[in-house]
């Protein structure tokens, strides 16, 4: 039901929870610029910072605290803090 | 730098973030009825769900999302979910 996962030496973790009808992660994301993979649809709401985010194909935007941004199926992106930041993340 | 911590069998589950100067956690909930111990003064704001919320001493109040409610430090206090929720926690 819940997984953590590690990426980029522990510097951005995640914790997601799957119930079989509802799927979303939590993140916290160290200062640094991280790439990663989307599988299904990404859609992320900032729950602690501010957080910019960049997807093969789009441009950089930058979300904060309530904001968001969605993430493509099938794409390479990277996202990007200077100060430590949290997400809520769900898969479409 | 990061902790997960597990409670009650696993249906709670939490990040914890510390540099030394910001501490902060985030958590899923599973539905249930949990009970905890505060050490410094806990302020929680929701992220998904809702979230009822009891400390020794006081009243139950409950927090939907985007809103909050905070338990004093060296408390005992209950958290309970109708459904699958997720918090963000700052500590004082």
């Amino acid at each position: 039901m819940y997984q953590l996962r590690k990426y980029h030496g522990d510097r951005v973790q995640s914790l997601t929870y799957d119930d079989g009808k509802l799927a979303f992660s939590i993140g916290i994301i160290a200062p640094g610029e991280y790439e990663f993979g989307s599988i299904k649809k990404e859609i992320f709401t900032v729950t602690h910072g501010e957080i910019s985010a960049w997807y093969e194909g789009g441009a950089w935007t930058i979300a904060s605290q309530g904001k968001g941004f969605e993430v493509p199926g099938h794409k390479n992106f990277k996202l990007k803090v200077e100060q430590v930041s949290a997400y809520i993340c769900y898969y479409e």
